[in-house]
């Protein structure tokens, strides 16, 4: 069986009778019942995720996602597309915004080359896995054929489950790809149905056309590829990115891994969207991070039913919202394996 | 001069040079400008507070004001007042949802009994500065003198001292006490004006009365005590609690000695306030965390003008959120120190 229906095979919900007993456990700890609010609800979701009553989170990574995109030479973008090998080429150096945030939990970053526009040096720390050199004009034609999204999402799966092979217990999830809110706010519009302009926002810059463009852009990429929003690999496919389908199949593989896996910002939001669209269960699987300051994010989000934690006006992307989140899971963790229940407390206070 | 006058003294504002000059640094780096949002915003603010461009939090404590509150005989919660005593002693033994989560960063715990109602084990890890044996119940006269509100105060200010004297660089406000959301409101009541009800909530448990007769003690204490809205000491000797003054001494002191303080929730926010107006430059050293569930905390948060980053739905108390951020700030140093500026960037690149 081809790698993706494997993976989408292999996914299922979580367990919710660990799901009980976690939330009955951490009601008896020291302190007024459901007080520690998402905290609890983590907790509770990383039992349910990984069977265990004290979930363990020690070795984590964040996975990031780069391509490129054939839309850009529309200028819905003010930034240069070189930036995506540059910044590419900088994550396994530690010094991107993300990384400096990850370093915090010790997180590994793992950058994937999935469709950068330029071949880059073997040994600049990147995996090769490009399926293509950026994405077509999606303004012109479709982004990639219905293969290359498949690949696309392949390497996702395969990178993700490398790394849980290797002990990775839980994944953050991040890209990289100049002019990448472009696809993002197309998926969620066909997926969503809606007018391109309620999802279309600022990006990291908006070219000189502004959103209105941005948007135009978009609505004319999906009247001419007509994609079909009850297929999932379709719309990526046709207006996604090679990075989005990337990061869908991370989601897909930390699910099929029964490895929790924190989403970031619109980018990632859209891909998580299109995972769950091809196993509703991967949703059991996905933590929130922040709220990103993109207009589709809060509508994507919705559909997930997920509500992010962190209001820090980020927008930088890189899956920086992610690795901001790790601590508070390690917080969420550190709760229920330190505290006490109230039995346990009084009887050390009597003692 | 008196400890709390000298104190107050010696604050002064944040240089606004040296923020001058960390904005334009954190603008240089290789981002798009102000993209990390409110992490931009508090590297900013820790390097403005400790005069350092690459600041350091190494060294973190949450600082614990212990208390007991008169106000409880009118039953304003369902919570044991026993449970003050039994949460102080179990402070220094790690085991309370406040110092798991501040176990993620290694940040100390210093617990002190400024107030609290009956005699603690001297050698429970507890740092006892009893005040007065709890407050006196503000609904039948005072709570406490305003001598026992001032030494209160210089509790907080000498606990405070003495850690930044060890060596601590962040400081976080946490409290115990049982009932201590009624003072809480009163004392926010008076400085905003407002009618009790407007901001007063469940806290961890409201009495048989609900919020409604909770006001109402509070209203009703308030017109018998009638605090001067314009001096704050007046205001926490009259309506407050021995943790609130215990509290706004930390706020001054870590601002005395340019130290960053985290605040928590609806407590700390409302000793923060009552510092804030005794010498307005405490607030640039104070630091948001966590959106508290209770209604006065908005207000609180809003008249200091600053905004919570962390949506939590946490209720516990305890310094919880404070400790919640402190991961955060470590990520706000660690993309200062550990991020590139965009020339440098370029340069390491066409290497």
């Amino acid at each position: 069986m081809p790698l993706l229906q494997q993976t989408i095979e292999q996914i299922q919900g979580i367990d919710r009778q660990i799901e009980a007993d976690a939330r009955k456990y951490i009601d008896s700890l020291a302190k007024p019942p459901q007080s520690l609010g998402k905290l609890e609800t983590l907790a509770i979701q990383l039992s349910a995720i990984t069977g265990e009553r004290f979930p363990k989170i020690d070795q984590k990574a964040m996975i990031v996602m780069a391509a490129d995109h054939g839309v850009y030479e529309e200028g819905v973008t003010p930034n240069p597309q070189s930036t995506t090998v540059f910044q590419t080429l900088s994550f396994p150096k530690g010094t991107t915004g993300m990384c400096t945030i990850a370093k915090v939990t010790n997180a590994k970053v793992v950058t994937v080359d999935v469709g950068v526009k330029e071949d880059l040096p073997p040994d600049a720390g990147v995996i090769i896995k490009k399926v293509k050199y950026g994405t077509d004009n999606m303004a012109k034609g479709p982004a990639m054929t219905r293969e290359e999204a498949i690949r696309a999402i392949e390497v996702g799966i395969e990178v993700t489950t490398e790394e849980i092979k290797k002990g990775i217990n839980l994944i953050g999830t991040g890209e990289m790809g100049i002019a990448n809110t472009t696809p993002s706010a197309a998926v969620l519009a066909v997926f969503y149905g809606c007018d391109p302009l309620e999802v279309t926002g600022f990006g990291a810059g908006v070219g000189s056309g502004g959103i209105e463009f941005k948007a135009e852009v978009i609505r004319k990429a999906i009247e001419l590829n007509q994609p079909n929003a009850d297929d999932p690999i379709d719309v990526l496919a046709k207006v996604g990115g090679l990075e989005l389908c990337g990061m869908a199949g991370i989601f897909l593989a930390a699910a099929a891994n029964r490895v929790p896996v924190v989403v970031d910002g619109y980018i990632s939001l859209v891909s998580a969207l299109a995972a769950y669209k091809l196993n509703p269960h991967v949703k059991d699987y996905i933590i929130p991070s922040h709220q990103s300051e993109e207009p589709g994010a809060k509508i994507a989000a919705d559909l997930l039913g997920i509500e992010p934690m962190l209001q820090m006006n980020m927008r930088l992307g890189e899956g920086s919202g992610a690795a901001l989140a790790f601590p508070i899971l390690d917080a969420a963790c550190s709760m229920v394996s330190n505290m006490v229940t109230l039995e346990e407390a009084a009887a050390i206070l009597t003692k």
